[in-house]
């Protein structure tokens, strides 16, 4: 079965995914051989700047990746480098000359799949992406695949280390968020600028190639409603505790059904109170987790090491295995599948729970005063609590679940209100009631 | 893309799975068209005995297996039958004559999966038995194909629901096992004969199948150390409980090294004694869960329903739509990877940690004799707690990790001492000192 000719791969990008993806393939050689039927052979990496990588074999940097991709012994194009261009251009490029890419570029997938996929499918070359959601978690290939004879509903992960990290060390600690961060950053866990953590960028192009998958439709970065960690304070982690919940930032895919009755896709990333029992609460430190739900699969988790050199290279290597092994016995990978081309549900029209803490004046009527608020516009609510205290009192609000901007307007408005003093949290809640 | 003629589909078996497979083909049926690119006909079920199945459509059914599998218009067979004849020559058949098979069939592919492979190889079908596997859960495809440019080097599952649903319950209750067993047949988690379950075949036939993946090597269900849950007693559960652990019936598949140095393969079933705040812990009633350590991945873990129709279902239906897919676009999924070809590790050869409780003499110099007894054959203790009582004292001891057959040496040569009145509870010990 052993084909003679050898795959060729190039490797854009040296950097920690890089370096370890190289050292796996020098490492394993032998055991690739036997798992593809053909000598896996890496025949150049490509760099930005010409600068001595001391991990890999200096003869095969290069500084110009379109010649590397161009070249005939060049099958498959691996790209951990990241970004928009010129990454776009040069997958392009290779797949149009009908070579395989295997990508871990989340921001490049969540803008540019379609056009990806496009080409890909002119040519018959395939595209694979594992690594661009959720590090060495097996998650594409199983919703792709293994769920591909269900009908999935709901897709619920932690799919960002950093944000992760600092809310569970806010959890642990009682810390506030910036001395956090702070700290996060110091032990390695948030980059010198965290935007594209803390704000919620990297989960939500993450939602958006999970949303895609999962509900057979073109979902992008744009059109996942997106809230970040930033304005998480140590109350907000304090009125969770009250409640037995921790707070996660979640990226929450889900069917949502418009008021014509239509099916849309809900895809948003936001932090939520989550009860402790739940299995994402436990998810600690830097690692991901999602869950799956499907209508006959019911529940599922995936669980594991959601960013990092090591963790990121295992999954791009699983996907070179099965680009490869296309290759050397025929066939391709699955293909993009956007049939279902669902419309994009509103944030507001998603519904969703809120939790709020306010500080309120301690007299008569003020309890019948909030809820009227919330009673208005049609928000029902599951648990108040309660506490007298010197001056004045605290309430706590938990609904049940409602249209989110109904939600947002009650909040709105009981800012405004006179029997309340400050609004201290207001939080999403997912999971149960806490 | 859609080709003109359709995938036709012989089903075996209409039971739980058979049913449920079947209601998802027909309801589904414009979503998998969509997906396959090309419909998915069911052609007939085979059933064994001419019975009126309420839920299916009775001009499908058939009791000549043979002849609906040889139809010129079916080109899958699903097998959810079970058992190994007359399935195996069925199946046999039906891939030499190039039909591809999915199957959810452990007991076969335990035993079976080097002849099924040849076959499927000879013709170039497909051969998939995701459902064979911890139902729902994906775990065959990703530690087939996502995992496969990682190096394998543990598997740790807990993958029999009935004897996760006793051990949680006398857990719970402090109830004893067969109390506990009477009331899992009551509810509908125990069959009427227990043994498949409660002895480990089932679990033993799991485990052999994943160490095949995992390995590369050939491992049948003869080659997996089995022992079961019926000897497990509420006062086992109990000193678990003492030590901060829960107990659970484990599969466990490792590389080990042999004292000569090559590398081996350990596939064992057996009852172990779980730090509460290890992830499979918590893993309740009659979920599976399924630990996979990589090389460059890390800890991986997938969480779902191990059993039931629509569950099992669904991942007879992933496969489904994988086979077709690759009839309908051309290639072949993953074939048998026995290359690494291991040799398999005795049980007595296998490292382990044991815990032993003991009733003793309360009397000097019995905590030196029984010390000895485990520094004898090399053993090193990690925890000794010894609690005096009116007739005598209770000696609990944690060992470090030893070959399996110097620590049951040792417990043989405990209940032997004079010093030791009872060995009360023994059970080996997993993920971290308790």
């Amino acid at each position: 079965m052993t084909r003679e000719r050898p795959i060729g791969v190039a490797l854009l990008g040296c950097g920690t995914v890089g370096s370890e993806v190289v050292r796996l393939l020098l490492s394993q050689a032998d055991e690739l051989t036997a798992r593809v039927g053909a000598p896996v052979v890496l025949r150049g990496i490509a760099i930005r700047r010409p600068k001595r990588h001391h991990d890999v074999p200096g003869e095969l940097l290069t500084t110009d990746a379109a010649s590397l991709i161009a070249r005939e012994d060049v099958d498959v194009v691996v790209e951990v480098v990241g970004g928009i261009e010129p990454v776009r251009t040069l997958l392009l490029d290779a797949l149009r000359a009908g070579k395989s890419v295997v990508t871990a570029n989340k921001a490049l997938l969540a803008e540019n799949t379609a056009e990806l996929a496009e080409a890909a499918d002119a040519s018959g070359a395939d595209l694979y992406f594992e690594a661009a959601v959720a590090g060495a978690i097996p998650i594409v290939r199983p919703m792709r695949e293994s769920l591909a004879g269900d009908r999935i509903t709901r897709v619920v992960g932690i799919l960002n280390g950093t944000t992760n990290f600092i809310l569970s060390a806010m959890d642990s600690t009682g810390a506030g968020y910036a001395e956090t961060l702070e700290e996060a950053g110091r032990l390695g866990y948030a980059e010198a600028d965290p935007t594209a953590d803390v704000d919620g960028f990297d989960a939500a192009a993450k939602a958006a190639i999970l949303a895609s998958l999962a509900f057979h439709t073109r979902v992008t970065a744009a059109d996942v409603y997106r809230e970040g960690i930033r304005d998480i304070t140590a109350s907000d982690i304090a009125a969770a505790k009250t409640l037995g919940c921790t707070v996660k930032l979640l990226a929450l895919c889900e069917r949502v059904v418009a008021e014509d009755g239509t099916e849309r896709v809900s895809a948003r990333v936001h932090p939520a109170m989550v009860p402790r029992n739940h299995p994402l609460a436990s998810v600690d430190g830097a690692y991901n987790a999602v869950v799956v739900e499907g209508e006959a699969a019911g529940r599922l988790m995936f669980y594991g090491q959601g960013a990092g050199g090591a963790p990121t290279a295992s999954a791009v290597l699983g996907d070179l295995v099965a680009v490869s092994r296309n290759l050397v016995h025929g066939g391709r990978g699955p293909r993009e599948s956007a049939y279902a081309d669902l419309g994009i549900a509103p944030m507001g029209e998603t519904p969703t729970r809120y939790h709020v803490s306010m500080e309120v004046a301690d007299r008569a009527g003020v309890l019948a005063a909030v809820a009227g608020e919330f009673a208005k516009r049609g928000v029902s609510i599951s648990v108040v609590r309660q506490v007298g205290r010197d001056d004045g009192a605290s309430l706590v609000v938990v609904t049940h679940t409602a249209r989110d901007s109904a939600l947002a307007d009650t909040v709105a408005a009981l800012r405004d209100s006179e029997f309340v003093n400050a609004v201290t949290s207001v939080l999403r809640v997912e999971g149960g009631t806490p």
